[in-house]
């Protein structure tokens, strides 16, 4: 119970942290919407800052079971796995009218500079995701199906990177299209034979 | 000399606000640090907001004044001009120690969903840059640098959106390394042969 409290706050206040930003968001007001009493906030978390941390390393995990799921399915060749799971993201800003973007790019742009144990834990965490790509990436050069020489850590780095770029821009365009002219590129052209 | 007043403000402001964010700077700390005397704001802006909406009128004016020096510099081949212009950026970025990232970036993740008047001047600051990039690889297709089957708009559109994702991770890395391997991947492979 006292777990499913603490998940719920995570998973309630993370989506009004992507959306406003970490530092116009009130302790108050994520438990109001939550539906936690006043005052429990600090049963769970130190500070706020505390949570902050986790909630990157919520969403972390949230990654990397899809990342699981879908990055190691070996029912489907490793390239169209990354094609599979950047549809999924895709799929869920549609059902988010374009709206939040991803809490790890939000909060490195909003943290980066100002917080140094901020920065430690989205470095962490954006390695992860590169990590994840890179695996993945690897096992389509053995099955042949991107070029040899294709540098893969950095191909993984600028998927990363350039999604985070996609989500920006989808911000203010509150449409698919930025997010669908990544994956276009990240597949037509910097993947591509 | 209010005219110069004024563009202190928002030259002062705007580094102020890439750095913290829009809705965690207070009005009085710019003053204070464009050494401007406290109540005299409202001499040259309705409010925040409008003081926010000119801050984004200056960075396009500033980067449409770099595209025409840059971009339009006859002395370079065209696609030339594009990695001259990136590479500039990659070496402000160095003097700032990799901080503040690119101000229609910052703002539209943080402000693209709370403000449509934010969202509706920031799609227009992103056009005119993506609009840049496209004059400039069409003149690229006509002196034979590109394929003449790329689709221009949207390879204008991915350059400026993997272009603010590479700034995101360059908040966290505290390094060239994303810059870099954004103009990387963009000149060998979104733009190549």
């Amino acid at each position: 119970m006292k777990q499913e409290t603490k998940l719920r706050i995570l998973s309630v206040g993370a989506e009004i942290i992507h959306r406003k930003g970490f530092n116009h968001t009130g302790i108050q007001e994520i438990l109001l919407a939550a539906g936690v009493p006043k005052g429990s906030f600090y049963n769970y978390f130190k500070n706020k800052e505390d949570f902050g941390l986790q909630v990157i390393d919520y969403f972390v995990e949230y990654f990397e079971g899809l990342a699981k799921g879908v990055l190691e399915d070996p029912s489907s060749p490793p390239l169209r796995r990354v094609y599979i799971l950047l549809g999924h993201f895709i799929e869920f800003f549609k059902t988010k009218d374009f709206e939040l973007g991803c809490p790890i790019g939000n909060l490195s742009q909003e943290m980066g500079d100002l917080s140094p144990v901020f920065r430690e834990k989205l470095r962490f965490a954006t390695h992860a995701m590169i990590s994840r790509y890179t695996k993945v990436l690897e096992e389509a050069r053995i099955s042949g199906e991107i070029p040899n020489d294709l540098d893969i850590p950095n191909a993984a780095a600028f998927i990363v990177s350039s999604w985070h770029g996609a989500l920006v821009q989808m911000k203010i365009m509150k449409n698919a299209a930025p997010l669908e002219n990544h994956r276009r590129f990240i597949f037509d052209k910097v993947l591509r034979f």
